[in-house]
């Protein structure tokens, strides 16, 4: 199987607010939302209250603007990584 | 000039910590850096105080592990963007 396929097999999860999101481990999740008829990336921790999954404090929204320029900046951060 | 000449010529800033850092927009950033030995990447809203730019509460810290689950849905994420 080629790195391709195998990255088309995540998908993602339904938020109770109508989000579509990822894990990034067990308290990080990366969501992709409609709020007021615009899209939002929001990266963020949630905790666990009642046996139910709530979003932290600890966390960003990037609108679509933000998304493309991050996108963009991918391997300039990656690059960052191995620099520092 | 090819895309992947383009993104070369992003170069990252240096932030007073030591980190480096690139703007998603005026008062946000994605920053590289080290804490006790190990790295983060780290999207954050910076807010101006006294002609300083100094990092607010809206923010998350990414592990490398975070870091590298993140890279891999980046394509998935971009598919929610059009499917929302």
């Amino acid at each position: 199987m080629s790195d391709n396929e195998e990255k088309k097999e995540i998908k993602p999860q339904k938020g109770d607010d109508g989000s579509l999101y990822f894990e990034l481990d067990d308290k990080k999740r990366v969501s992709v939302r409609k709020f007021k008829g615009k899209i939002y990336v929001d990266i963020r921790e949630f905790y666990e209250k009642d046996g139910e999954m709530l979003p932290g404090k600890k966390g960003i929204s990037l609108n679509l603007q933000n998304w493309e320029q991050f996108r963009n900046l991918i391997d300039n951060i990656d690059s960052c990584i191995v620099d520092i």
